[in-house]
Order: structure tokens, then C-alpha cells, then sequence
């Protein structure tokens, strides 16, 4: 039910974006987003399509949103309704530009960390293709089941072996620092097929549907908003995501929370690249 | 008249291709091309739609081919018909997965060098459509006529001063090895956006169109199949091209011949990032 929501917001953005997606009008810089960024005219016009969404199926979960922040959202009765983590627009960088890779990324989650998000879409929004997971049911592309792939790892005793078995690994180096340089030199100079292309949600969705074997951002950069969705697909996908620790990821849902993490189809893959 | 016959074969490749994108079939080792990497039987029919085209088409220039190496072309009058530089599938590991994001590469030359490059065709494997460019005329996306993106750097003293003005920049960083990253890590450090797709061909028509600043590659694997289209493409629509040395890009059309390469929308970016 929450998810047929979220699906019909992110339908509902994806239709209000469509003719901003590459223009200059799009890109007109409004104001500093809660999230740190500056929001442009696609970004907020994207959030209002998801507001108006869940206001017309009378659903009062607190909005957590890249531009809004924190919208407390109790209905009439006092109850708590959960919380909407919104990124309506994850990669505006691309959707400004016209690169066609970016999304929207709505999560649903009982209470106020990563680990409690229940449900989840990610619509790509050049394609209209839609991501979906809820919690305890596996992951779909378009309503089709989509799985982590199957890497065999069984002949890979070092992170050298990764060559021979021609692995993709996804990972954003934008603003990256020498010492992290240093903590990602192993497994790039290791790896015939790096990718990053610009929008962390769908990312993750490429990563949960088997296109990369990894997905890492060790940055310390990544916002609750840009994860929530992105994190059920891919674990109900059959992904490990870890923190830099090796702890399984968790953390609050803060709109100033920022994230590092590994995102691997098989926790051998995460030792090996940790090694 | 030639640029017309590397059309037909880019849309022969598409056709005979496209039920063979991320599929098993596709992505069946058969045998080592000429370059040196694995050709895969998506590989092998591609190239085949390539030859048989410019046959009907009674062209005979040397071809010059990612999987099938030099084969020789003088026509009956043992006349020199120039080279034909084919890629015919760029992005080899994204189309047998299916990541939406490789090419078919080809483009025609007078003489045995990229300088001598003069009729061009890129065409996106997933949308169909179509980059080229011949010497002197311009650089067109779907026959409209495209520019790199006209930055204003004329705030920017220094690399660090990148970040404010919301530069992408497009790197490949698979198997890079530490010094490598040494010289890249400031171009990194300052880029709030970094960028790889994943098939150098269409990275650069990406480049031409406008999408990124810079497309960057010094890790010296880029060949001329990978090279020969999209730098005529990158040139026509106003880039600039380097070699590490800041000399202008240019080298022998060899299929084992390596390059590294920066392409800039404007030569005060280059000067920039080499500072």
C-alpha cells in the first residue's frame, strides 16, 4: 500500500520533470537545499510532485528531503507515520545537464534509522524504468525479480585475482582526498572496469540488478536521502552493504548525516577489497 | 559519400546487435582480437556487419579493426583508398551486461594517423543515435550541430577554483596505478563531479556534446580503434586534445599503439589541470 505510493509519486515527478530535464530553466538555482546543496528549479519542483502525492492518499508519514529537510507529519490522532525519505531528483548534476542518468529515490521506513526502511523505489528518469523492494520480498526491476550477481570467487585468493574474473566496480571519486586515494589505489589498479555515472540511488540499482559486481563511496559524503532507496533495493537484491569498519551499514536518517560505504554482492568480495 | 557509408555500417552494427546486448550468446569468448582483448562473439558479428557494408558499398579502404588486426584494401588499380578505423562495438563489458552505455566506432582516415582523420560516426548501441563529424564541417548529434560546453573560467586563477563553477569531468581510472593517481589526484580533489561511463568512444562524443568540461585518459591503454572517431568528433565540435606533454594529441594508427590523452573544452582548462 505505502509502496504503491511511492511508486505513484516517483510516476508522478518523472511526468512533472520530463520537459525541465536538460534546460536552462531547470537548472535556475533557487536556494540552499536542507541537505547543504544549492536547489535549482527541477530539484524543487520534483519535491512539491512528491508532496502533493502523499497529501492526495492521505498519508502523514515526517518528509525527510534533500531541499525541505524534516517535515513532521503526525496526523490528526498524534500517531507516528513513519518517514518519507525523499531525494526527488538524485543526480541533478546530469538531469541539468542532459546526461541521461538520473533519478528519483523515495524510501519509507517504521522508524528513524537506515535498517528500519521497509519500502522503496527508485524511477530512472530518462527510461521510466522503476526499482522497487519492500522488506522481507526481494527487489524488482519493472515488477521483474532482480538479484546481485553471482560472481564466482571461488579460483580469487587475492584482490590481484579480480583482474581474472573481469569484475565492474562502481565507485565516486569526485572530491576525493589523497589519503582516501590511498584507500582505493588497491582495488582500482586491480579492476579492468571502474564505473561512475553520476547518481548514487540508481547506482545501487544497477548494482542490485548484477551491472557491477561493487558499488563504493568512501567519501563521507553521502546523505541519508541519496541511500535510504537505494540500500533496501540492494540488500533485498541479495548485497552487503559495510560501513569502512566492516560493520554492517546502519545510521540515522538525519538530513546532515553523511555516509561512507562498500556495497558488495558477496561478503569475500568486501574482504578481498578491504585486504 | 564516405562519412554516408560509415553511417549505413554504424546502423548495420545496431541492427544485427541489438537482440545480442546483454545476453549469454553475446558475450561468448571466441577468440584474442588484434587489440590484444578478448573478442566476443557480439564483437565478431559487429565487425562483420562493418566489412560486409563497406563491400556492398564497394569500398576498399585498409581496415584497420579492433578484433580482426589490418586487412589490407587496395582496389583493383592498386590505388591507396585510405584506412577505415573500426571499433565496432566500444564498450564491449557494458553491452554484454547490458549497462546501457557502448557504441559502434568508426571512422575513416587519408593517411595512417589520427590527424589524417576526416569522416566520423559514433553510434549509441542502446538509443541509435548518431554523432559524426568530417574534417572542417562540424560536429552533429542526429544531424544537429553540437559545441563543447562554453565554461566561464574567467573567474578561475587557480584548479581549485574548479569547484565553483560545477565542472564534470570524465576520467577512466580501471587499473590505474599509483602514480598515476598521483597525477590525476588534484583533478579529483577539486571536481565536485567526476565522471566514467565506461566505452571512450562515446565518453568523448559526451564531451563534444557539451556534457563534461574535460574527458581525461592517462593511463595510456586508449588504442586508435578506441580513439579515431570520437577525436575528429571532439575536435570538430571546438575541443582541444593533449598529449601528457601538452604537445597537440596525435600518433600512428597501429593497432597496438597506446595512447593517453586530455580533452578540453578550452586550453586554459588543460593548463589548469597540468598545473
Amino acid at each position: 500500500m505505502i509502496l504503491e505510493i511511492l511508486i505513484q509519486a516517483s510516476k508522478n515527478v518523472f511526468h512533472t520533470v520530463k520537459d525541465l530535464i536538460g534546460t536552462e530553466e531547470g537548472s535556475l538555482k533557487i536556494a540552499q537545499g536542507a541537505g547543504g546543496d544549492i536547489s535549482r528549479k527541477i530539484d524543487l519542483v520534483a519535491e512539491e510532485a512528491v508532496l502533493n502525492t502523499i497529501k492526495l492518499s492521505n498519508f502523514f508519514p515526517t518528509v525527510i528531503g534533500e531541499e525541505c529537510g524534516m517535515i513532521h507529519g503526525k496526523d490528526h490522532n498524534e500517531k507516528n507515520n513513519g518517514f518519507l525519505i525523499m531525494d526527488a531528483i538524485d543526480g541533478t548534476t546530469n538531469a541539468v545537464r542532459g546526461i541521461p542518468f538520473c533519478c528519483c529515490s523515495l524510501a519509507y521506513a517504521s522508524d528513524f534509522c537506515l535498517s528500519s526502511v521497509i519500502d522503496a523505489v527508485v524511477l530512472d528518469l530518462f527510461t521510466g524504468d522503476i526499482y522497487s523492494a519492500s522488506k522481507g520480498k526481494g527487489s524488482f526491476f519493472n515488477n521483474k525479480k532482480i538479484n546481485v550477481r553471482n560472481i564466482d570467487l571461488s579460483t580469487v585468493k587475492s584482490v590481484g585475482d579480480l583482474r581474472s574474473i573481469d569484475s565492474v566496480i562502481g565507485t565516486n571519486v569526485s572530491g576525493i582526498t589523497y589519503d582516501m586515494i590511498k584507500e582505493l589505489t588497491t582495488i582500482l589498479s586491480y579492476s579492468n572496469h571502474v564505473r561512475h555515472f553520476g547518481a548514487n540511488a540508481l547506482e545501487l540499482c544497477y548494482f542490485a540488478k548484477g551491472y557491477m559486481d561493487a558499488y563504493i563511496d568512501i567519501r563521507g559524503k553521502i546523505r541519508s536521502t541519496d541511500m535510504a532507496a537505494g540500500y533496501l533495493i540492494a540488500k533485498e537484491a541479495g548485497g552487503k552493504l559495510f560501513d569502512r569498519n566492516g560493520e554492517e551499514l546502519d545510521s540515522n536518517l538525519d538530513v546532515r548525516t553523511r555516509l561512507s560505504f562498500y556495497a558488495v554482492s558477496q561478503e569475500k568480495l568486501f574482504n578481498l577489497i578491504k585486504m
